[in-house]
């Protein structure tokens, strides 16, 4: 079985990252990829010695041989796949969405926060949400629609969102959770995209860290529909000079008369006990980024502090595998009804 | 005028930024500087080109010639400071403390979080507080005791407690804030010392970020005392691969019917009017370490979220200059009644 | 077919490489670890996620496991492998050395660079020399003695020698070489290894480069030996703020009237026609070490002077890959009989 | 006295460290800043805290306000300093060009390396070379001319020209060197320039070591040009992930009989024994780019190869600093009749 499968918008960092796992799959095999601004580029130029890459170029993001793949990722800036989608379902591709554009279930809230009109808003519900751990019922009916030949449609979490997520839910799940959440997160450069600005030069982001987005960012109201929460979440992404990694610290007010460590720990190891990818560390232990990096992994360290009866959930991942192209993968695992690992169990590096 | 001055601990990390700044400093000059490890090394071989230090050697922590200064800087670990700082006092020397020794007022509190008794518990209370910006009453004292012939002790704050305060303060100070403020901060390496270990290590410390230090770290009761809130503090150190700067993200909840940003923001502005050194930034605009980094300034960014009535206050400073030795020198300046900027009006590299 | 292995020192560098690269062969299989400062420790503890790292843990250098395996990785020390060699040969077992100790074929230049005598000499001459693409006979001949059941024993060549041999052989060989060789590289600070200390400190190292070993790297015999160029090569390595990456830049003087770059190219090309892992990149482009890290990959980049008749070639590997414990296990693929790039085809990261 | 100074290109790198250096300088004062992309835009935004530019706004390139200066630095690229050069003499006013329009004194070396013409051949001649150490006599000659109230241009050296050049400049200058000379040297990113694009973008620099411009980077006629060596150079620039620091290792094949370390060595240190900024180091110590980043100090580092009658020198910079603006500031001083390290005795961080 090899499952033939586009990618478009393969130069930015996100899709390279679904050239690399796709190109290693044992199941999937890359037919065609396409960059509008490297169109015509022999892939190996920009991806050397990257299986899957040796005798295939750069498409444009029309190229008709996107519609003769079984699956199709879209690694594109949020709007082009509003385009793209409609299309590409008609056709009976599945498809497998990094963008933003399918990701909220509300059209209204879409355009609050995007500034553009859903053009198919009843795609929005049928849209299966790409955060396994959390969604698995919803990844399991888009995998039985696939059985019956109908292609689907998985709308990917974001990073921010899949890492703070994971740290909250299994808590704000208990109903432990009264109040204000705060998610404060860290990120990686590769989080502020392959564009060449002042803000990505080597010079600026190099020994630097900052806050950005402050209160209109864009991920807290996929945070809040992922856990909801509306109107309870407070979100501060921040970027450090690394390039893959992602750490977010979530700040979770529990009920008065709840909980403690031991219980906390157990309930969150309980709720990831069958997960692949998701680690409940030791008490005592907090996650980095580094042993994530470039794997599909997302770790989980728990504290609680008791005067202020504040649990404080910190995961770390990897912003493009585990926060876009690994998790896109283990969507599409699951929805052609493969190990949900597969092609996914390379670990991080030591260094 | 010429203050003879001793720098205890100075192949330190903040130790050598107080050799830097003392040696460039016009007023003061430097006539020891002290390090047990590096005792009878010449100091240029550790300090090359850096003035002050051209005819110099290590000497070791009990060196007489400590004695014969006028002002001395202890850059030494906790306890340490213990048992240097009466005896310096008792010799008439004016102290400027970085360790965290003096600074708790508390010797209970001490105790629990240091896990030592106080043996000086009577200098709690006479101690000034160095933070200049929150505390100037205290120091002015401490320069009236001065000039009358007096030797004083500084205790100067820690790097975290100096962000995550003169980030907060302000709104407490307004009587803004109820509920438990969540201080997550980021700070380079340095403020991991100079103890070469696996934390340490370039190969594990690059390209990853991690959380430290939850629930326990000592910091936490020194920002508690500072913003009189005991026991409504949570507060998370994070470490991330750059050599100097440290960013404070704080969370203040607000009493329900009290302010917009506007408003915030001017009485941000009118705090800090007379500070040389805190810059209160344009609504909008969020402060980056790079931008303070090698300098004294503290940049402050606001930000705050109606639905939820959060105050997102964001403070940007170098952990080693505003957070350690430059703090130090802006409390010499002060105790010895020169200009507090005296010596620090370097800027921040632009790259 | 599984060939049981034990790694030596494997809570190193190299060693903690080769665990990443055995553990997911699909024809080795991890059956001991040891590390003396980690003996006991589980080895996910140290590997997390990492395949074949589930169920051990570390045990000591001299644990009686070790002679059950099949083959063992020594990555160990100058003089540790010494004494491990001759038994473990004794034992039927076969080594692949990542040390020193038997790479030089000379006892007495071993002695002069090392500083103690070579305790089993007989072995250097029947030690098969681990750089398959130079050395692909003598590796040839280790295969075939294995297949008779006879245990060989390969000492893998260093991460200096490797790259700059494979820079420099293809001119060396074809005999237009004449006069002093240049090799001036560059290497990530993985090459300082694991051990904490001034150099290895993340804020001396971070925003640092140096030169270091200037005449005295005990790499130059190595690559004088590959090269056939006793007395000819001057050899500065150097380190940079990265992690993994070395870049070795070789300056050839050619002889009067030999050629042009389009010879060069061809002649390169050729020679490494049939390589799995080293690729000989167009006219003009230059490699990067970003474009190998984390593959066992070794691209060459070729540009020549006509004025001063120099052949400038530039060699790119990851340093604990191609340059250490990829080079092991693409010897062992080919000791063992199998595709030389099994287990070792992954790409290196886009970002 | 306070010499009233424009910077044009002020935005860019060196021209923001021009900036940095005169508007902390006690004798210069600015009075303009030009940038043709922030016109318009208020100096402290860019530069916060900066002494010097509190009340004052970008201008455009031809501002005006630039005729009333006394001294005009030009940070622009190649060919725009063609036009200013001419113009600002006319009004009377002393330019010290950073741009390489000057250095060469043979105008078809220049038309051959730039591919344009050269507008103001006449220049040439008179043109002081920016390189104090090696060329004080012409900067001498400038400064008397500036004494008659004549305005002069003194061409500053570039960033890799003046590191390989007082490396190398000793031995040549005691006509211990022949044959050819090999210049290897490594730059941090700010050499790269502010434009963003894919080489200085954070995740494609970050952990990646290059080669690049072989053979044909325009480096290398001035370095000819100044050791008097047509011909003789080759000379290889690499990047590496930091964004300060240029190190040159200087490869020079000595004639047969002459000489060792010992003398070498006295040599070195007898050239350099006046030097404000050069410092040759103890036998057996090499430079680090770390120890002169943020200052305007050289360090040198020497070792012999006897075997192959080699010298290796290795210089360290501040490629902003001594390889730009702290030289021009250096070269301002001397031809303005100042002690020559006026405002430029900052030394290094230590970390």
């Amino acid at each position: 079985m090899s499952i033939t499968t586009g990618i478009v918008g393969a130069a930015g960092f996100a899709g390279a990252e679904v050239v690399r796992l796709v190109g290693g799959h044992p199941d999937f095999e890359i037919r065609v990829i396409t960059s509008d601004s490297h169109a015509g580029m022999p892939a190996n130029q920009v991806f050397p010695n990257t299986p899957g890459c040796e005798n295939i170029c750069f498409k444009s993001h029309d190229d008709e041989e996107l519609f003769e793949c079984e699956a199709v990722f879209l690694a594109v800036p949020h709007t082009a796949a509003l385009e793209l989608v409609p299309a590409l379902l008609s056709a009976g591709i599945t498809v497998f969405d990094l963008s933003a554009d399918y990701r909220l279930k509300d059209p209204q809230v879409y355009e609050e926060w995007y500034g553009v009109s859903h053009t198919s808003p009843e795609l929005l519900e049928v849209a299966a949400f790409g955060l396994p751990e959390l969604f698995h019922e919803s990844l399991r009916k888009a995998s039985l629609q696939q059985t019956k030949g109908k292609p689907t449609l998985v709308a990917c979490a974001g990073c921010y969102p899949t890492a703070s997520s994971l740290a909250a839910f299994p808590a704000v799940h208990a109903g432990w959770v009264e109040g204000t959440v705060i998610v404060d997160a860290i990120s990686g450069i590769t989080g502020a995209g392959k564009s060449a600005n002042e803000r990505t030069h080597f010079c600026f982001a190099n020994e630097n860290v900052e806050a950005y987005g402050l209160v209109k960012h864009r991920h807290r109201p996929e945070i809040e529909q992922i856990l909801g929460l509306p109107g309870q979440i407070v979100f501060t992404p921040h970027l450090a000079p690394l390039n893959r990694g992602l750490l977010a610290t979530v700040y979770l007010p529990l009920k008065e008369d709840s909980i403690n460590l031991d219980a906390i720990h157990k309930s969150y190891s309980d709720f990831y006990k069958k997960s692949c990818f998701v680690r409940v560390l030791d008490k005592g232990i907090m996650p980095k980024t580094k042993t994530v990096a470039g794997s599909n992994y997302a770790n989980i360290g728990l504290a609680y502090q008791e005067e202020t009866q504040t649990l404080i959930a910190v995961a770390a991942i990897d912003n493009l595998c585990k926060g876009a192209a690994g998790q896109a993968v283990q969507c599409a695992n699951i929805v052609f009804g493969l190990p949900e690992d597969r092609g996914l169990t390379q670990g991080a590096f030591y260094v």
